[in-house]
């Protein structure tokens, strides 16, 4: 019978207690949340929700087209312009999520005969962007500049690196700099994922691209999402505009694609002006991961040191992070919790969101409950 | 220099004439609308972009997080369910885009060892399904039952067939009776995209598969979006619930990407309950098609018999083709404009929407337009 082996594979996953089930949430949970991606606390903001109302009165439910037929509106165009000018690039593409951004990034830069030099911690939308791309890929060493260089040197011709900024499993960030000076003795570009470093690191949130000193250098592409600083949804791709035009005629999962809806084009572009206006959210947002971090480990719990707004806290197995994260539940604390298949090194681990708005008691709370239901 | 061989790959395009430029449009467009995907003419309907302010206001700009932390909300869960209800189908599970929707039905259904059997006029984001998954892919002819039945012949184990059902180039439909009884043959699975059926085809726009009498098979997955007659943003998979619980176990774009944004669920949503209250605008829209090619043909144009809403009119060349739409433009029409390589024949055609809510008057005054800016 069709589809028979998907009942053998589900068996597996019982046995291995990996079973995922959607747990639909309501719209006011009583839950103390730092499980979401929502770092600034915009994703509610009515500044943010009544741009997402205005843009579907004003432009309607849907794009109703790829951007390259009817799916372009002025409201995308501006966005766009906003957004480059933010992050300090010549010009941005919006995409209707940071997966189809990443993967077209990657395609449309990795071309035939060409090399892609891929850390081993990228997401898993980078990774499928690598497996598309007609280009060759190395996967190197985490964050290891010396690794990308030695792959780079086994190759004549077109290379692109391509890392996250900010990995989202340990909110650990990648050595930038490093990156760049080895793409540059190579004469190669650099692609980097800045979906957890947007809003978050940089002057007042420009991302870890500007805080780098990357911005609108003319052989870095940078893809952001947003879903998660901006609160809303979607992905972009800033860098020179010669590179956002070779996107516009060569990537598929722009061309291809129905362009995102004008509802979250008005979210994040008022989710953007509320950054631009209010730059200490961003401050905020590391300074609670820090304290964060800080609680936890005082309390002896195994947490990595925060680069940006993920702090990552160790658990002793798959079922150990699983019922962790439930204990936290059970006590009206929301966690993340990451386990195989979802993890590059099979390490579970809890995973927290320092969001902006957190209150010092909601922090304190949280590193209590945490402790406090620890296996 | 990095990204150098970008600029030669554009000098081919503009020597070539198949360079594309994103042309922002305003809110309130003076053109004639047979370009778009919005089938039913709902994406502007009060109800559906009310259902996007209120869903925005309610839930929030964003979803959050990814389906499985936090971005799954009551919701994304009733859409699920009204969606699958009315095309037929056990369950249903929502993606970001549609693109996003097939790259996990097509990976996560064909896993190592497996055969995927693909239609040689499948959308690009099928074809980058195919690429992706772990299973071997044959191409084989379009909308040919035999050339199935052949390939699968050659394979033992696992395999999947998979098509557009309605062809979005040429508007023709793929012979789903005959797709079945071959996988059926076989035992192999079938899995469909309905992008351009659902809201067209159908008892009341139930789509394709309904049609064919496939809905709730246990051998048939269905892929559609939400984008084009339900006049928001967004994909989902409808088929059995074993298989929908094996894509939230397994389908990297659903595990690793942000949740659809609220907007764009309730946006559909609404839209989702408009047609099932009004199933008269599926047939109109497939009444406004047949209208449109009596008529072209009529005036002596190249034009496809449609089999849902897609009208296609060959052009002489890209460049004719793209002389035309611009022609037609300066005129107060917008029409789609296919060209390589865009298209898989390489024959470049206007594209025509026969939207559901398009007059008698405005059907007539398109096809004078396209008759008197033919090249």
């Amino acid at each position: 019978m069709a589809f028979a082996w998907i009942d053998e594979q589900a068996e597996l996953r019982r046995r291995a207690g990996l079973v995922r089930t959607l747990r639909p949430r309501p719209a006011q949970s009583p839950l103390l949340d730092l499980a979401s991606n929502d770092y600034l606390g915009l994703a509610r903001h009515p500044e943010v929700t009544e741009g997402a109302a205005r843009a579907a009165r004003t432009w309607g439910g849907g794009s109703t087209g790829s951007r390259l037929v009817t799916g372009t509106t002025e409201l995308h165009h501006e966005l766009e312009r906003e957004l480059a000018e933010f992050c300090g690039f010549e010009a941005a593409l919006v995409f209707s999520s940071g997966y189809a951004a990443n993967l077209a990034a990657v395609t449309a830069l990795a071309p035939h005969g060409s090399l892609i030099v891929s850390d081993a911690g990228n997401h898993a939308s980078l990774i499928d962007g690598c497996r598309l791309a007609r280009g060759s890929t190395q996967v190197v060493a985490h964050a290891e500049p010396d690794a990308v260089r030695k792959a780079l040197r086994t190759h004549e011709g077109a290379a692109v690196v391509v890392s996250d900024t900010v990995f989202s499993v340990d909110g650990d960030a990648a050595p930038l700099a490093g990156l760049a000076e080895a793409c540059r003795a190579h004469g190669a570009g650099l692609v980097v994922d800045d979906a957890h470093g947007l809003g978050v690191l940089g002057d007042g949130g420009r991302g870890a691209p500007h805080a780098a000193g990357l911005a609108g250098a003319d052989d870095v592409v940078v893809t952001v999402t947003l879903s998660k600083s901006l609160g809303s949804q979607g992905g972009a791709v800033l860098g020179p505009a010669r590179v956002i035009d070779h996107l516009v005629n060569a990537a598929r999962t722009f061309i291809f694609d129905t362009g995102l809806a004008p509802a979250a084009a008005g979210a994040a572009l008022a989710a953007l002006r509320l950054l631009r206006g209010e730059p200490q959210r961003a401050a905020r947002a590391r300074a609670v991961a820090a304290e964060l971090h800080a609680r936890l480990s005082a309390a002896g719990l195994e947490a990595v040191r925060p680069d940006a707004a993920v702090v990552s806290v160790r658990a002793p197995s798959p079922e150990g992070a699983v019922r962790w994260a439930a204990d936290c539940r059970a006590q009206g604390l929301a966690v993340g919790c990451f386990r195989p298949p979802s993890v590059p090194d099979g390490i579970s681990r809890l995973r927290l969101t320092a969001r902006a708005d957190l209150s010092d008691g909601q922090i304190e709370r949280a590193v209590r409950v945490i402790g406090e239901t620890r296996p």
